[in-house]
């Protein structure tokens, strides 16, 4: 098992958070370091959606996990024990992430040793979607127990993220979930977005996904 | 149908909200108006459950709800579908309710017609648990599919309440939620707390939780 760093959050800064997020993502450009956003709801399935994700793409990627968590270790260590470098980020009662914060995470990682840096951010589907983290891709989850009608009643999350991932889709049978109507209330928001149909317990549509990610990933460090 | 009301939230009152809530529960206390605050993370169930448990309840108690939502109106539409009295509160940006945005949601409502108002919060684990909204008891609702480590992960919302209502236990054959295990976890936090397990779409336990509340009502509005 990797040693889990944690980080704790005593203070939240606005006011320069663009401008923050902006010098952050240059210096991840100059690294080469491709910093990716994950959120959802709690219980959507990040974490475990984080570790097949990682497992499928493997030794492809030199990759990374920035766990946020409120006031727990728990995630950050399951990551850790799959062998995979990963920092906790305990941030008090603080309901999101920040550029300053994501910063903090980044502390003491030599970024030209990572190609991929994932954040899981804190589980919410309401303020993260506020703040520019200095990610290059934002992706949420929305799993199926949560309703397709989440695209109306948080339109900004679905509005800011270049990616939806739709997990626990081995729930379909025992739902009323329309994943045709949910589809096109978050076209309708965002029709640039990218959609993918995923079970992370089962491990259908990960590939897909991981897929997707690994040639992001490989274009941006290209560059 | 009822029609329901919109109410748009435009600014943010924080330096005042523990005198605001207790003025305002004092009014409810003088009105013999029981107000209780449901929480949870998007998609716990807590419309259906609110449906649910008003359906049992019926013309036992006189009822309402305010719905609050970042920007739809589909949750009060639900309610007053049933013939419910339903107030929708717009909360834009805002994750969470204070006890000023609850009174603006009963203004217009003559508190001797109603035994019972139930608000719906913005579903979100982490902000509403932070401010008291004038409630006489709070109330959340952690669903099988989030999982059984949520208590570890937002220990504050767990801390606030009164009641724990575990929904969708007819998901519980597909998962690995380990009931006991998150069970001793809430207790661990709060001693005090009540744990209903239910299934709002099946109407599993729901009841005893219906029986539970009435009474609650019955005795505070009697005093």
């Amino acid at each position: 098992m990797e040693e889990v760093r944690l980080i704790e959050i005593k203070e939240e800064i606005h006011s320069d958070n663009t401008v923050k997020a902006k010098q952050l993502r240059d210096s991840l450009s100059k690294n080469k370091t491709f910093l990716l956003n994950l959120m959802s709801s709690p219980g959507a399935g990040k974490t475990t959606t984080i570790l097949k994700t990682l497992e499928i793409i493997g030794d492809k990627l030199r990759s990374s996990v920035i766990e946020a968590d409120i006031d727990s270790m728990v995630d950050a260590e399951k990551i850790a024990a799959k062998g995979i470098h990963a920092v906790q980020l305990r941030t008090g009662g603080f309901c999101h992430l920040d550029a300053s914060m994501v910063e903090k995470g980044l502390e003491g990682m030599n970024l030209k040793d990572f190609d991929l840096v994932i954040i899981e951010n804190v589980g919410n589907l309401v303020c993260p979607a506020e703040f520019d983290t200095g990610a290059i891709k934002n992706v949420m989850i929305l799993s199926v127990p949560e309703g397709d009608d989440k695209p109306l009643k948080y339109p900004l999350m679905f509005t800011v993220c270049d990616v939806l991932l739709v997990n626990k889709i081995d729930y379909l049978s025992l739902s009323d979930f329309d994943i045709d109507a949910m589809k096109e209330r978050v076209l309708n928001l965002n029709p640039k977005i990218r959609i993918f149909e995923i079970s992370s317990k089962t491990g259908e549509g990960v590939q897909a996904w991981a897929d997707w990610l690994t040639n992001e990933v490989k274009q941006f460090t290209a560059q």
